[in-house]
């Protein structure tokens, strides 16, 4: 299948009919375990408890909060709960976070349709291909100029997945993506607000929207994506080319729960000793001086922006995986606070923004996020990562997935 | 108050606490029997039904439609429903259609308070104002590049209009358009499709959904509308002066079961006899050539964008306003064929889009809409128009607006 950026419409059209190549399928099971620690570690955490006891639909689709919901209010409050720790997956090629939206959608769909987990993975990992490849095609400038890809390429994307559980025909499909065009939305200056997270949310309910309702016959712009007018030429999209291809098996996970900007540099560290170390140089690209080098933090929140305390955490030990980690009384540690006054934070514009160099008395060390993580590795750290989160849960939500009972895996979400 | 374009946040505040001058107050009331009767008759064309019908929650609000649902699903339907035939009023200051979505918004959010008549009214009518102003603010490059202001605009007067029925305080409230800034949408590419509706109606529900989890506590953007990244920079807002006023008493109805662009001919020829004239000429804005000069239609919908056939109805008498007038058999009666072959449409620059000048056999007529109608006509009018869409029903509609019995227009809306 060969598309020009033109054909943008076709090309999401298409995802929703492919068969995901196995291995990237392999990795989209990784990322639905990620994602369900995720979802019910943001639950735990509370901050949105008061927001999602004011939806109170009925049906048979689990939220993370306990409550049995309509599909749309499932796909809602799982698509902000699963964002609230910000510690979900990312895929870097147009800056998006796909799972908290797809994994959401898809789920509510499925279990509104009985349908089994392996459809329902399929139908995620299509949607977050479409998502990719429609946050590509909208391109850097819909980004910089202040749209939330999460929420924006993210609901196009999210109309793909619950359109190919409610089994859609292609022209239905096309109509719901021409819904979706006047729903989706989503801004960058929520940022820092619980406004962020609800984006998902918002984005995996306007997929939900989309499809059932061009499932009941509404009508809607022939191609409000890439059409005259659409969604694409009012929301700064470039057109860029987006040709069909699979990228999901290089998304990224989070294994430290603080600010991406830290994760390389901790990633050259992990298993280095370096305790009783008297000079730590970190080298980063520019960009992340001015996002996450707080020098002296006093905060938990503020850790997350250090690369000095993030190091020192590693330097003794502290599981940096671990969102209980980072408390305000970690951040005054004496042990903490003396080790950080001997990193040293400095600006190269040769690496890239996903590369970290440390030097440690003369030792070097270095890491790139972009380079594939092997699968056994991949799988063993996330795993690891959901255990820090809910504990032996997640081995019981691993052996559903792996049996494809859904109904099962459903209930461990809020259990 | 005063207030600079770019304090464009706080004047919605100032709108959300206001207390309207009476006169404009009476306008309202009328465009909520306006709104009501297009709501019922909306429901029963039967466009949407299999829609709505997939929407099930349960409340204390009424829908058209006849279910009583959550406050947020009644807005959607309402304000989807209300906007089915076009028919409702619409504000040229920034080209929207104020009382779709805010009458929407305020009944389903008074009815799940418990407030009055009144209370809904006034609320309505800011949210109307603010609706107004935000679209002024965004300007006329946000319509042109593609948005919806009935949707974009809307949402932010919406959100007035609900938070101010919940009591939220300014911080609450400020939060409220907050949200609304990453939830507003709604394209123009729809029009002509089901989507037109439903932009209307997700404008309504995302009022009553900002200001309800604003209330709620959720957080968002400090100034989500106007600050850095917001949605007046992103959505191609060019920040023009909107200065509190009160701008509703200029709102239009429309009398005529057509394209608003035939409305300045048609009251130009209102009640005068012309059955038997041999030339007719109309003079128009050119922008109407291309929209509504259909001079051959054979279809009751082609009928409605055609100076010919319209004035051919006026001549023989039938009812403009009616929309079962607008048959495909009218369009094909050899009386009206016949008449419609002696009109001539002419542009005319020197006119403004809302004139219109007739020459019937050297006689001239001319019509501005932008003239403000008496009020006693203006009360005459709707109620007419009101009883040609729902019959008696209107009278009583009108009864219970004057007698401040919320939940008796609230039944009367689907009995």
């Amino acid at each position: 299948m060969q598309h020009a950026g033109g054909e943008i419409t076709d090309l999401l059209l298409d995802y929703a009919q492919a068969t995901p190549p196995s291995e990237v399928r392999d990795v989209t099971a990784l990322s639905l375990l990620d994602w369900a620690a995720c979802g019910i570690a943001g639950h735990a955490e509370g901050a949105f408890a008061q927001w999602s006891a004011t939806l109170s639909t009925s049906g048979p689709c689990v939220r993370f909060d306990g409550v049995q919901a309509s599909a749309t209010e499932a796909a809602l409050v799982n698509g902000t709960l699963s964002h609230a720790l910000d510690y979900d997956d990312t895929h870097f090629a147009h800056i998006g976070h796909p799972s908290v939206v797809m994994c959401s959608t898809a789920l509510a769909v499925a279990e509104g349709q009985g349908a089994t987990l392996s459809q329902m993975l399929d139908a995620a990992l299509v949607g977050a291909e479409a998502s990719v490849a429609a946050g590509l095609w909208l391109g850097r400038d819909h980004y910089q100029v202040g749209y939330h890809q999460t929420a924006t390429a993210g609901a196009f994307g999210a109309t793909v997945a619950a359109g190919r559980l409610l089994a859609l025909t292609r022209a239905e499909m096309r109509q719901a993506l021409g819904l979706c065009a006047s729903m989706a939305s989503g801004l960058k200056a929520q940022f820092g607000t619980m406004g962020k997270p609800l984006n998902a949310g918002l984005a995996a309910r306007t997929g939900v929207e989309a499809a059932q309702w061009a499932a009941a016959g509404m009508t809607a712009a022939a191609d409000g994506l890439a059409g005259p007018l659409g969604f694409g030429e009012t929301h700064h999209g470039t057109n860029a080319p987006a040709p069909f291809n699979w990228r999901m098996g290089g998304v990224s996970h989070k294994f430290h729960a603080c600010c991406h900007g830290l994760h390389a540099a901790l990633e050259a560290v992990r298993r280095v000793e370096m305790a009783g170390a008297k000079a730590v140089t970190v080298h980063t690209h520019p960009r992340w001086l001015s996002v996450c080098n707080q020098p002296a933090p006093e905060t938990g929140l503020g850790a997350k922006f250090s690369f000095a305390h993030v190091l020192a955490m590693a330097a003794y030990g502290l599981d940096t995986g671990d969102i209980a980690s980072f408390s305000d009384a970690c951040a005054q540690a004496p042990d903490l606070v003396s080790f950080r006054q001997k990193v040293r934070v400095a600006g190269d514009e040769s690496l890239s923004e996903m590369q970290a160099r440390i030097d440690i008395d003369g030792q070097v060390y270095v890491h790139d996020l972009d380079a594939p993580l092997p699968f056994e590795t991949r799988r063993q750290r996330i795993q690891a990562k959901a255990r820090a989160l809910v504990g032996a849960r997640a081995d019981d939500l691993w052996q559903m997935i792996e049996a494809n009972d859904l109904p099962r895996f459903a209930q461990l979400l809020t259990s």
